[in-house]
């Protein structure tokens, strides 16, 4: 250390530094290569996932009136307990039985601080030492990040973009040992676009059973499936496998400000109460932070009253920019999308090199793309893919074209001649 | 494992597990001692510090009228920045710069879930490898908890009650060795309800920048102060050793359940620069849980509009529960209260074993007094003071006049005949 700060033991702690090809290390490296450019477009940023990007995308006003009436009512100032505020908990419950065989009670949620503290609470309650965790690529990276920070192994197996992005059974199967604890899922996923059917998911829950490992579904997603196949929730296959699902108000409500999440245990037999995982989650809870009592508070209104209009307005919504999308991606010559998106916000695209010149990976065109035509999307080495994009479907439509357009300019300049 | 768990490979991570002297874990026993007793007096809770307890205790319409408007705005539903919201940021910095010889910019400044989530962010960002950590004899155990988790160190020194609960300065230094990288001070001070004063604070700040490490100053209660020292903030002696402040909305605007708080750094040098503090604060910040946009947005209002008279009325109605505590508790013959308190909202009082029979320690003393007088207090034990008992004052006067009664009571029925 120099500059007077020689005197000082203390230092940053270096196992907390983000990795390079974090999202944020990449917005910021674009967002550079947009400053220093010299085209005076508009920035069309196709590379976050947030729902509130799209204009047209404005949560129910009943959601709105459900938080400022637990403010105005000064009932829920107080400390939350623990575990969630127990109308919240029976709220949620009853909700996500909807999509169940059985009915879940209040016990079987967990109130977070939206889907990012779900995850931040779940993995090091299975991170006992030495043990491994299945993860898939692509994925989430936040599961990343967190498995790092509580030492837990990551092993990845492949979705399968030919097969309209399933799970690689056979890899999945390959990769599993005596200290594999869990794998996860994301449904619908993030960032395929992909929605699983009933037959995979449960070929899913018979393979984990058969490995001895839980399955923990991130249905942060849930409910927003616009092509052919239902949303399915993993719970449903409870009775072959013990599964944690991860919700959140945040996509389909279009509050990811709100920061409003859950963990339910979808497990009949009651087999994470026998190994200690359930005891594990409340000793964490209790040792965290937990999301403000009037947020909690307005979750009951929430999921009771918003109407079903709200919800098939979004999905027209979101049906029209994958239609869109597909269409003009179908355009571009050396970008080829394998898979129509059908849910959630974002689809994956793969880059053909050879046709184009001149760029080196799918970090480099992410920064030529940016440089030339202030468009930002996500390089896939940072959802675990190299050489893939990912892009948000979560915008305006016009700007989606626009950005589609300007894509195209691109890749037409880059294209070998 | 058994009852049909054999065959599943994960269990929970028994290093998450809480101690059996957890707050919680004590809580639960003494509501189940107050369960199985035969008495059917009221429960009356002195053993949680949640301002909401005393129904005097309101928060500011101000303060309500802000978070509904953010709400209602629909401008504050997408994700929030890293660091929080700027213009809540550069609210809380012109705010704690009042405090201040010199203005805090908006970037010393990043907002949390709480004070809990502040120590959740700070303490890993100090946890290098090694490293040690000093914390207050009696403490807030939050900062033990989180310590274990990270894998710091933690040494204690003396908080002295026949000097108001000042910093034994000799024992802190004696603890200190090579691979001390902070020392924590919670100022006014839970659990034992004194101020420091501005001659000691500096004293603190010389030991520490002698000894080479920075101070974490939890100042959670700041202006909560109602005695004869004023509250003074540590970074008043940013200029003699770099400190990190911890701040809620929670106490003086009687909130905990709104979960906003902040960590600012006081750091003139920039010595939390050059060490990589700072980055590290940001990295961590980046996988972590945010506190929503819509509260965020919401502290510009609360921190410039709430009135003067609201922070006056709520100090005099703490005066007034410190009042009555100390007069009662000098009635009892048991107790000895070294310090009247004048900040925050709680004492700690010393079991006198001399003058009582057949109550072994300070948690027996709390389950006996639990099942006789259904009153609740929390043992020293859980704060780091076993023998000792630790009040909450924020209750309804009338409230707390009875439990010190059945208190009494209690410790004639108890006296050495």
């Amino acid at each position: 250390m120099e500059n007077g700060s020689e005197k000082w033991k203390f230092e940053g702690n270096k196992g907390l530094n983000a990795s390079s090809v974090s999202v944020r290390g990449v917005y910021n490296m674009l967002m550079d290569s947009i400053n220093n450019n010299e085209n005076k477009k508009s920035v069309i940023r196709l590379c976050r996932v947030d729902p509130t990007d799209n204009p047209l995308f404005k949560t129910s006003p009943d959601a709105s009136e459900a938080v400022a009436d637990a403010v105005h009512s000064f009932n829920f100032n107080s400390y939350p307990p623990t575990v969630g505020l127990p109308d919240a908990k029976r709220a949620i419950a009853n909700y996500l039985s909807s999509d169940l065989p059985y009915q879940l009670s209040p016990e079987d949620v967990f109130i977070t601080v939206g889907g990012t503290q779900a995850i931040d609470i779940i993995l090091p309650v299975f991170a006992r030492p030495g043990a491994n965790i299945l993860l898939s690529r692509p994925g989430y990276p936040q599961y990343d990040s967190r498995a790092a920070c509580c030492r837990l192994e990551v092993r990845y197996f492949d979705l399968l973009p030919e097969r309209g992005w399933e799970v690689d059974l056979d890899s999945l199967e390959a990769l599993a040992d005596e200290n594999t604890v869990a794998m996860v899922i994301i449904n619908p996923s993030n960032p395929c676009g992909n929605v699983f059917t009933y037959q995979h998911l449960k070929k899913v829950a018979e393979t984990a059973t058969k490995l001895g490992i839980c399955v923990i579904s991130d249905e942060v997603y849930a409910h927003l499936a616009f092509g052919s196949n239902p949303f399915v929730s993993m719970g449903v296959f409870s009775s072959i496998v013990p599964v944690i699902t991860i919700g959140s108000l945040s996509k389909r409500w279009l509050v990811p400000g709100w920061r409003t999440g859950w963990i339910a245990k979808c497990d009949p037999h009651k087999i994470f109460q026998k190994t200690g995982i359930v005891a594990n989650i409340i000793s964490y809870l209790e040792i965290t932070s937990d999301p403000p009592t009037i947020m909690q508070a307005a979750i009951p209104q929430i999921l009771e009253k918003t109407k079903a209009e709200f919800h098939l307005k979004n999905l027209n919504i979101m049906r029209e920019a994958a239609d869109i999308f597909y269409d003009v991606c179908n355009e571009i010559s050396c970008l080829t999308c394998p898979h129509k998106p059908e849910g959630a916000m974002s689809a994956m695209v793969e880059i053909n090199f050879a046709q184009v010149k001149g760029i080196i990976d799918d970090v480099d065109f992410c920064v030529k793309l940016a440089k030339e035509e202030s468009v930002m999307l996500l390089p896939g080495v940072t959802v675990g893919l190299k050489n893939w994009l990912r892009i948000s479907l979560a915008v305006d439509a016009s700007e989606l074209e626009e950005g589609l357009r300007r894509l195209k300019a691109f890749s037409l300049r880059h294209a070998i001649s």
